[in-house]
């Protein structure tokens, strides 16, 4: 932290203003960096000296002119390097390479069950990190590599903890082995939390500062921004509301071991298994249609039902949305957010879940907690947690700390030294 | 917002910097100050110097002498000017004169039932701060006036929104006539949020990025520190999980028209009310006998018999405890505090009560979110509420955006311009 300190604490904090004005694109030229930052034009120019010797930014075309000489314009180089991204589902793997601004170069999804353990899932996502590579241009080393898994994290040492949906994760090394296995700094999120960095970042939570975003997948989790920043909690696994109680005196027994959790009653899980007993015992001719054709009925078939009018699918998503809208009517409480998103394979089911949830909210919010609360469906959808695992590792490679550590030292090629510092 | 952009805004940030690192002690001379700041020698002297104009800051004694000349000490003057502080609770009114750091120059808390209504409590309290002001020295005008009010308000405004246990408080001018009635700016603020802040400043929660504090008293709230600051949430309600539903199918209706609020089965009320039929039927001794003096049973009353051994009360205040506990416990998944403070009149029941919360909370919370959290009773007790309204008045009175309006006058004899910015 040293570095950080006295005069040249300040010089790597304007570095890091001048930074983030030019990668957002809120500042194209020399008079608007002045303008927005507040710093002098020495300044500026010594900072975007470093930053061109980097390889971070380059200088375009000729900007238009506001009186005097045209200033050129100046362009963040997206594409000085790439990043690996992947999301891990309960029953899906994505996995994709971005440019520096998030921008997805190529992707991949497929189906896996994350109860297979973490040994086959790393081999499977390392090969499809190396193939999405190959892919997506001239063959390079990744500048780092951002992953979401579904299940508490702590976010400083990047290990699931008592993952009650992932057996075999707890205290997983993922972090360390993908830093050996691609030379790059490696950061570990739950994917909610992701989901919800994508939306603030690129989706409808944009310039937001309270917002929670509802995953309701497989499992049930929350991601919470809170001052425009996402908010993590004291051991990184704040959003954790898939295992509150919502009737205790429920025989359903949850993965966690507790009764009555809103994954085991409400969850993707859960529709998967009510819509089965339909489909077996003829209540449903959609689910029955499933089975007879060899297919195990899923959370995403209960959806297609609903859209279909199937009746009993429309009821077990209004019971979901009323359970979720319960626990979420005491986070609205609680936190007063103005946007919830709802997010996750049961919000494709939409607008029958959307207003089962909204009923439940306002009925169980105080008035002032819903006046000028959004409730909306997540208008990124599957991208948001890959979106989400890029903008996480660039807040992390540019933030002062390591740009400290970095800039110094001047590195055209690339960021080797950042690997040591997982 | 003009006077923020640019040169002139680095000017007034740079003199926040400084009156802060002053004001909490943190910096005692110029070089302290260039060390903690980060700031030039140059820069420091000229606000130091607009400081002292202003009378905000004096000149003391020699400092110790860290090689060259002793440097002198700058003191921040919290006797520059006074500030009135407030706390209106269902049953009680608390009232205050504080110096700029929150000390409590004089204060006086009597009983006031909030159901009398606004005109009523605005009356007295005003009779109230006038002969503490007349107490607490030479009589002057106040720089400002703080007040927490037990129920939702919009900060924005300074008004009660819909207050169920406040009948005609809602959208009440409190802050308009305060204003005009003291000559100076006056800040409104939900009575939990309040007491957060004085821990925050000045009690366990100091340095603390994530706290709850949760108040059990007549009502029942919870006041949010997300990052180290007070989290008001989009509308300034966040906390109010009083009206959480924990017993949907109880037939006690809450003041809000609800069934099933935790606040209506677990609060200062719901133990009077059960306390009462226990006196009334002889169940409890100790209860009949606060009866037969003639006297309500009150909240208060429960957790003295408790503190007697009486098994009526004791079985109450378990009660209060595993309801609130349930509540705490989806808090504890969703907000990952590392904190949670108990406060309000039920919490001088103390360890029974602390143990009842813990038990809920460590049954139905997450390892991971369990694993450093701390739950304490809220040491500075009583007087959190006023220490946060001096809290919450200085925080917006040294404000960059406010210092900028004021300073560029100059105004050594108090700050009466500040009254217009109400």
């Amino acid at each position: 932290m040293d570095l950080l300190d006295g005069a040249e604490g300040g010089d790597v904090e304007n570095l890091v203003t001048v930074l983030d004005l030019v990668r957002a694109g809120a500042a194209r030229t020399r008079p608007e960096l002045a303008r927005r930052s507040g710093l002098g034009r020495a300044v500026i120019s010594q900072q975007l000296e470093r930053l061109q010797v980097a390889g971070l930014i380059g200088e375009g075309a000729l900007a238009p002119s506001t009186g005097g000489r045209a200033p050129r314009s100046i362009e963040f180089r997206a594409d000085a390097g790439v990043l690996l991204v992947a999301e891990l589902g309960a029953t899906s793997l994505s996995a994709g390479v971005t440019d520096l601004t998030g921008r997805l170069l190529a992707h991949h999804e497929e189906r896996f069950d994350i109860a297979k353990g973490p040994e086959a899932e790393l081999g499977r996502l390392a090969q499809l990190f190396d193939s999405l590579l190959q892919a997506s241009g001239p063959q390079r080393a990744p500048w780092g590599v951002g992953v979401g898994v579904p299940g508490p994290v702590e976010f400083s040492t990047g290990r699931s903890v008592s993952p009650p949906i992932m057996p075999g994760w707890h205290a997983y090394p993922l972090r360390d082995l993908l830093a050996a296995r691609f030379s790059a700094p490696v950061f570990i999120d739950n994917d909610v939390n992701l989901m919800a960095l994508g939306e603030l970042r690129s989706g409808l939570a944009r310039g937001e500062d309270h917002v929670v975003y509802l995953k309701i997948g497989t499992g049930i989790g929350a991601g919470i921004i809170c001052g425009g920043r996402l908010y993590r909690g004291a051991q990184g696994c704040a959003g954790d509301v898939g295992h509150v109680a919502v009737e205790a005196e429920s025989d359903i027994v949850c993965r966690c071991g507790n009764h009555g959790c809103l994954e085991a009653l409400a969850g993707g899980a859960a529709l998967a298994r009510d819509g089965t007993v339909a489909a077996q015992s003829g209540e449903s001719a959609y689910l029955a249609a499933v089975l007879n054709r060899g297919d195990d009925v899923t959370g995403e078939d209960i959806s297609k039902a609903a859209q279909h009018g199937d009746p009993v699918a429309l009821a077990l998503l209004v019971r979901t949305g009323r359970l979720v809208g319960e626990v979420l009517a005491t986070i609205v409480n609680f936190y007063n957010p103005r946007l919830v998103l709802i997010g996750g394979g049961v919000a494709t089911a939409g607008d029958v879940l959307l207003a089962a949830v909204r009923e439940s909210v306002y009925r169980r919010s105080l008035p002032l907690a819903t006046r000028h609360l959004q409730i909306a469906l997540s208008p990124l959808g599957d991208e948001a947690g890959l979106r989400g695992a890029a903008a996480m590792i660039t807040d992390e490679l540019f933030s002062a700390e390591r740009l400290a550590r970095w800039l110094p030292v001047g590195s055209p090629a690339g960021m080797p030294e950042l690997a040591e510092a997982t």
